[in-house]
């Protein structure tokens, strides 16, 4: 099985999730500036999800690059992670509408949670028919980054309860986390072209 | 004609149907958890849909690989199988909205059996200029899976006027039957690379 | 420029076309099966759009397998077809909501007449750019297809004045048109490979 | 890191925001053709976004005809042009729906003023990674529409509050410019066949 026409078909997946949130920015209902005022949590919200899904199409062409073979297992443990990744602008839309509402954003960690361990679960089924010395597993390696993004998701729940804000923080910490450009993966660069592949992990 | 413009297309098409069912799961309208509830059996729908697009793109996927050559016949009853398949989203958002009812249920089934007559349909305009003996013929087989998905939804109409959770558990059967890893298509796998094609037919 | 990435954009955007009108068929507000009632004629719309888009599609592949170089000329004639195809999810919508009432029905005669146009005035800047006695202008020939379409479109729009189902009849009748496999082409493909070509030209 | 993935998604991506704009044309309630009235300044407003989308994409395909290697700047100043060309429906909508009034038309400038940015920051970023004298900085240059387009969009804001219809003049303008074929352009491409990149620049 080759994994072309995989990725092709993840990267329209992920064109249309990235794409179709923007459908909930409705216009407002009046011709007045002020009417841009409900427009911007929900713009915010967009921004979020759209840097998050980024980061996972990001991480997803690098880690391919380096994927010599797939099976059926790879193939469904991807259709699980579009899966998930589609639930984000569901997740988005309820939390762009009551930002700063307790229930919206706990579903939407549990959403982005959704998506980071579906993510190890592919690299993990990946791993299963390659090389253990080869080029994706050295790429994937601890994946610290990935155990990170799966901790803070984890007490960003209980820490909404205490309060929401807290939650939005550590969502915002991780995309951040991933957007500040690794050190590690740009030495590996510098010396080999296989190199934008280390690093790849479990996205945000 | 070359498939390769066919394929892509139709991977177009096919990511738009699989994520264009999330607009359906609207947020709740109030920001506490119980709005949640109405969500839970529209997702569920959601989900069974997904998995049921996702093997006939798998399917799709594994069968142009053995295509050598098209022609009109085989790109309309393709374009009728898209068709048949874009009505997918219409009868899970049916179905997702009254659980449990007949009307959604039938209505699903017969979408579902329209998909599964089309996928059949377009295995014989193929098979017609392909070498009887050839992979593709190989491949597509006795097509049992086929056979016996058409069965249980035949089937699954009567039964749902009796309890549409029948019908509903008919159809998770299909699916079901087309996930779990097929013995066969493992051994052909094995033993020669253009194995992953056997076995591929009417879809679920 | 090369046409490559120019037809990969237009199969991104027709398929998109083709797929976002099954989101004008609303799931019924009950859960009866009466509540299909309303369904069906959005459904008969859609469909009749779908096989007159899909016929572009068709066209329009076999077209750009002959093209040989593009300029700015054809980027912005494919775009304006893109338009108007743009625009035939809108047509159906208002046209399925309001079987063999007037207005809509002109509407959609006048939306695809524009596709018709447009797609000839595409192949017109083609054609300036190609060798007059090449594989291209062979092909499109004397477009009598084309010219029969547009002028059925054009004689539909006083016709649907006095009965709007006469207008329907002749756009089935182009569609119809399309469809059937034209023996001219078959000669052709038969002799030679680039056949395919043979008969491409204003759609439907 | 290849640019061809890259291009595939931003193609992807666009050809999606270019044709959900025409979900806001919703078919008029009515069956008469006065109902049409309505939807007449979408259809405007959607016709100007699809020109100036189609820009974008023209530009951006040219552009990365030259483009040679990419690194992580270059992938998310492309993903900030994807997201800031994903409000263009948004501003479209609410601009169609509110013709000649202050607040849309401003807020339509500045969407297109953050995407004329955004396409130069990713020029910018181009840059860096390719040698001065290379054929992407020729082909950049001066970049005087870019700058102009920028200008334009700068004093449309003022000016739209003293006349909307001011603002809406200069993006029209801003829109033919680019549309205008360009000599210089024609006559790199009649020397050699890099030629299409020349010019390429900061979009509208």
């Amino acid at each position: 099985m080759s994994p072309k026409r995989l990725e092709a078909f993840s990267d329209g997946v992920l064109a249309i999730i990235i794409t179709i949130m923007v459908l909930e920015l409705r216009p407002p209902a009046g011709a007045g500036f002020d009417g841009l005022r409900d427009v911007v949590a929900k713009l915010l919200a967009y921004l979020l999800s759209f840097v998050l899904v980024g980061i996972y199409w990001n991480n997803h062409h690098h880690l391919f690059r380096l994927v010599e073979r797939i099976d059926g297992g790879v193939m469904w443990s991807n259709m699980a992670l579009l899966f998930c990744l589609s639930l984000v602008p569901f997740a988005t839309a309820w939390f762009g509408e009551h930002p700063g509402k307790q229930a919206p954003i706990i579903s939407y960690v549990v959403v982005q949670l959704s998506c980071a361990l579906s993510y190890t679960a592919m690299t993990l089924t990946m791993l299963r028919i390659h090389p253990p010395d080869g080029l994706l597993a050295t790429a994937i390696g601890h994946d610290f980054k990935g155990k990170l993004s799966v901790g803070l998701y984890l007490s960003a729940i209980p820490l909404s309860l205490a309060s929401p804000w807290v939650g939005v923080a550590l969502i915002v910490t991780v995309a951040v986390l991933w957007l500040v450009p690794d050190r590690r993966v740009a030495r590996t660069l510098a010396t080999k072209d296989a190199g934008p592949g280390a690093g790849v992990s479990a996205g945000p």
